[in-house]
């Protein structure tokens, strides 16, 4: 069953707990990429390289996490979503799939991604919740790490958020939301594109704002200043999801919460 | 450090997913129950025998599971929660503890128990529900859920909802509602007391309304015949939480959602 060479994009769900280790491949553990490209292998026969929109790190899960490859296999999308689905394992889903213009690439061409940070924030950490959110023991003054994190919105130079990098460090945040439903704290924030762990350096930094132990000007001082990695902590990797990717002029479906 | 024996409630929380086999003792595998009583004894050298509220079965969670015990140990209540938290598994975690009343019985004085059951609606199974949630892959009408819902209110006789039992099947549900917060259906049911499997059961009965297998007419005739187990389907033990157990005149705390 094939034919001339189609290009798919996958919206696909992830726990990136342990034994996951993140989502790009790697020589001695599995990774998403790893066993999306073993079960397409096994569905379709062919050895392919699949594309990611985004890079996660171990621990990080997602809810749309967007991925492409290029086939000749003629099964469709119905098809491939149940047949991948089969041979993957319980803690990855691949929600949807569409056919994708073939010069589509997830990285390049998306315009916009959204994270939500999930902090448990509560005396006692919440077994329920263990490997899903962050646990933050001391009380968060959550309005004035909103105040902070409006800040964010717009062009800014985000080098404070992110490791030393050669490249640019100017990204364009779209909104950053702190929202509070006791116990969880919610940040969600919505940009062009995103430095290495710059969501949870956002969130290591309106945490320290939102102990009090960091002022709203100080936060702002982090954008102005610039200086790589002045951030301060990174929050850890298991309460971050990737919710949506999002490009021009094209719906890929999936995107409930 | 000893003196009188006191008697202790704790609330507790915990992820009720494998290798835990329940909230009751068992020989050959690990229980709530049994981990507590073990965390007990590490932490003040007594054997000690705890009950419960309520028994939940392997794969039920809880946020508010109520137990009790005597001690003769005089470590105050904040050290009681933060000792056993150290010796317990990161599986159960408990949340407060407050000194009660000699005779206090978690099971027979309680006056209330809630309890929510999570169902994931959507076509492809989600990763991050797994083990916390019922997958059901049918749209539900959850109006029609909700109608068929409202009807369990008051006193009446449970038996289709349950396995044959010899004791009286009549229970008082105070509420019981069907919210849709797309892709999560959360039903959530409030009684002074529950027969074994009535919550699972009651979802599985809702479930096939909201499928439009059962008319709500049908679902109101489960009420009305009271036959042993007519209710059909029980839903699966993964999606169950037992939410909080209110005892009249005592305030246990950590009461939060």
């Amino acid at each position: 069953v094939s034919g001339q060479p189609r290009r798919l994009a996958l919206v696909i769900e992830y726990d990136g707990s342990p034994p996951l280790a993140g989502s790009q491949i790697q020589k001695n553990a599995p990774s998403i990429q790893g066993e999306i490209e073993s079960a397409l292998r096994k569905l379709t026969g062919e050895r392919l390289r699949v594309a990611f929109a985004g890079r996660t790190d171990a621990g990080v899960h997602a809810r749309g996490q967007v991925a492409a490859f290029t086939t000749i296999s003629r099964l469709n999308t119905e098809v491939f979503v149940r047949g991948l689905n089969a041979w993957l394992p319980q803690s990855i889903a691949v929600r949807c799939a569409a056919e994708v213009d073939e010069t589509f690439d997830p990285r390049r061409h998306a315009s916009r991604r959204t994270y939500r940070y999930l902090i448990y924030n509560a005396p006692v950490a919440s077994p329920l919740w263990r490997g899903r959110a962050w646990h933050v023991a001391e009380p968060l003054d959550t309005e004035r790490m909103q105040r902070a994190a409006r800040l964010l919105a717009g062009e800014h130079d985000f080098a404070a958020f992110s490791r030393r990098e050669g490249v640019t460090t100017v990204r364009r945040v779209y909104r950053c939301q702190v929202r509070a439903r006791p116990p969880l704290v919610t940040v969600e924030v919505e940009a062009n594109a995103f430095l290495r762990q710059q969501v949870r350096r956002t969130v290591g930094a309106l945490a320290q704002v939102g102990r009090g132990k960091l002022a709203v000007a100080g936060f702002r001082g982090l954008l102005q200043r610039a200086e790589p990695a002045s951030a301060g902590p990174v929050a850890p990797p298991q309460g971050l999801y990737l919710m949506r990717v999002t490009y021009p002029g094209l719906d890929l479906g999936g995107r409930m919460r």
